[in-house]
């Protein structure tokens, strides 16, 4: 048996019966291509947010060190504000930004909670 | 009163005997300097974010159309072992780029799930 037809009883013992099945990427080219652009934004994203908290985890040691509280409400809410009018531009869900910016917040605090030992 | 006058005056009135108050940018360089850059990392995030849910939304009308189910188990366990190798490399807690998959994820299959009127 060739290796194309070894790999083609692979996916059909995987898969059988599967065309357009999304467990199996290459069975379908669009879906494959949309994957890939996915993939790479992703990890754009890991790379920016582990940035965003190095320079949090910065800020933590700081608020320690200064003897500032952990969180700051004000600031959150001039935050969010910001970021629903950035969503809104860019034609992303401003209800979904304020949930990201929530979530991402809730890491920080409980990094800035260990620094402080709290 | 000059201008310099007014402006320490209206700090003191928001923030009597606050020097480090990080309800007040402005007091702190510091800290002021580290939220220019958490605010440009933000925007950053916002629009790549804004980018990866417009191809999620080509994807979501392409699998209502394909009659392919919204979510993906297999694929996401394989983006989940990705994004956590990314994580490590680029010193983030794997942990949290696990959550954070999910988060978003969530709001996709959500979108999906719109699109295909489940």
């Amino acid at each position: 048996m060739g290796r194309r037809a070894a790999i083609g009883k692979a996916a059909f013992l995987r898969h059988p019966g599967a065309v357009n099945d999304p467990d199996e990427p290459a069975t379908d080219p669009q879906l494959a291509a949309f994957r890939r652009s996915i993939d790479n934004i992703d990890a754009a994203l890991i790379h920016i947010l582990a940035e965003r908290f190095r320079i949090t985890q910065a800020v933590g040691r700081y608020k320690a060190q200064t003897h500032m509280p952990p969180a700051d409400p004000e600031r959150e809410t001039r935050q969010i504000a910001r970021l629903r009018q950035l969503a809104e531009d860019a034609d992303l869900d401003p209800e979904f930004s304020e949930k990201f910016l929530r979530f991402i917040i809730d890491e920080v605090i409980r990094h800035h909670r260990q620094v402080q030992g709290d």
